[in-house]
């Protein structure tokens, strides 16, 4: 099953009355920074704290009675967690969650709040495998994929479509690219509501694993990551990189650098908080880009989850 | 001259079309933790980065042709300093200000940037009021003090009456107190609009002058304040605390724990900037408050001007 464009006007439907409409802000000091006129959609603002909440939704939404009675599971230790917990508490259905023994206290504090049950697995990729699968087993339960997955790309998709719906269109809209799940459901949101719309993801030098697949034109999974922007250490899934590949007009690299300073910005000048993740797409235009000088420019803030008490700056 | 209810009204429709009608936000989980109902006017979100741009942009207006051509003095290390470097530019008249030579960098740069001009003294209050007169004699310009000035007072009572206006009456207001000026201005607009809302103000205990000036009658300056609330360490003028003292209800002391404390807990879960004289008022809500449980209680933020590179946390 494709994801279409209609897929996320569905999901909107379904999902509004449970997520915020996001607030869409505007910065005179930062178009003058950008050289563009910027028009930042806050999903830091959204429930859970990042746009994730918006995908966990809609696919907790997408079950059927039946399926949703034995909750649903995922293995995560990032928003992805904390978003699926609450969606399903929304629901009154379960959701476990598989979460490595090393996962920071405030990421399980925030599942744990919206009432999610913590498995701990071991480290590897192997052990968080072999322990999803047994939770599957036992509880019947709905694994839900944090990016590689219709209903969540679908989900994900409706930030950029309350976006244009709010502002008329764009010339081009920035998301930054980890797993793929918002950058794959922006662009068919963007390009279904005007083709003409470019959409470019914005993705760390450290972690490049999407600029490289994109260039190569086949999935080249990261292989050591590291980033601050701990939301964009994953790679892309093989359905969010068919679509990206398709419909995506390039992918912008930032530097660590330009992550923290786009980050400061932001928390300087517009008074808001962002995770690094958050304000990658931001750190895209710190760096001279011609082609966008003077356009109108969507930039998804994925997110605002961080730590204040190891910051940065 | 006394100032009403109309004054502040009319400084309102003096200013609004130069100032930000800044957002209102509730927050859930910051309800359940004051127990009571809450309506966060985020001045933070103000041009200049905090309410002091109403009374500055009001003070300026209200100037005449030929008194605005002179331009506009004041002393202030503070909000008030690039609140009416800004006010001042935008009539496009010239702001000199007096900082003392130990002032920050950061208030010296939006001072800067907003066009204004500085002028350095010493660090006592006798250098100060020297170097301000001669600039006063030197330019033939209007002072504006920073918060004993009744077109001050009207232009910060703006912000109070933007909240009751669109959320409807409330049970109580709380704004912290420094000079005065917010707090007065918010206690003519709130009784102005309806005079059962109870009116708070909420200061550092380790810069009390207020507190204990409202309990003798009488003022009482703050002999050496202290607090990371920097924008809380000025003692009331005689304009000021002649309201406060007959329209106020009381004045809640909070601790330099409770500040930080409150100013995390607006970062972490509402992901908005306030520097910590902005937290104090919602600081007051960590104790428990009988008297204010379960009311509808308006909080003004009062602004969101903080050095990321000294952070209490």
């Amino acid at each position: 099953m494709q994801v279409r464009f209609d897929d996320i006007k569905h999901a909107h439907t379904k999902i509004k009355s449970y997520i915020h409409r996001t607030p869409v802000l505007t910065s005179r000091i930062l178009n003058s920074i950008a050289g563009a006129r910027l028009f930042f959609k806050c999903e830091n603002f959204q429930k859970s704290g990042a746009f994730k909440f918006r995908g966990a939704m809609n696919a907790v939404l997408s079950l059927s009675e039946e399926d949703a009675r034995t909750g649903v599971i995922t293995h995560s230790s990032g928003n992805h967690a904390g978003a699926l917990a609450l969606a399903a508490k929304t629901r009154n259905i379960p959701a476990f969650i598989v979460m490595p023994e090393n996962a920071s206290e405030v990421k399980e504090a925030a599942v744990r709040d919206y009432g999610g049950r913590i498995i701990h697995c071991g480290l590897t990729l192997a052990s968080r495998e072999e322990v999803a699968d047994k939770v599957l087993k036992d509880s019947g339960g709905t694994l839900i994929h944090p990016y590689n997955d219709e209903r969540i790309i679908a989900g994900q998709g409706t930030a950029a479509l309350e976006l244009v719906e709010e502002v008329g269109t764009l010339d081009a809209i920035l998301a930054p690219v980890s797993g793929g799940g918002l950058l794959s459901g922006t662009v068919l949101a963007a390009k279904g509501f005007d083709e003409n719309i470019r959409v470019y993801g914005c993705e760390p030098e450290q972690a490049d694993d999407a600029y490289r697949s994109f260039q190569a034109g086949k999935l080249i999974p990261a292989e050591s990551p590291d980033s601050i922007a701990d939301g964009l250490r994953a790679s892309l899934g093989d359905k969010t990189f068919q679509i990206i590949k398709k419909e995506v007009d390039g992918i912008f690299l930032v530097s660590e650098r330009q992550i923290i300073e786009a980050m400061r910005l932001i928390w300087e000048r517009m008074k808001i908080i962002v995770e690094p993740s958050g304000a990658a797409s931001f750190a895209a235009l710190l760096l001279s880009r011609p082609e966008l000088s003077g356009k109108r420019i969507g930039i998804i803030l994925s997110g605002g989850n961080v730590d204040l008490s190891s910051l940065p700056f």
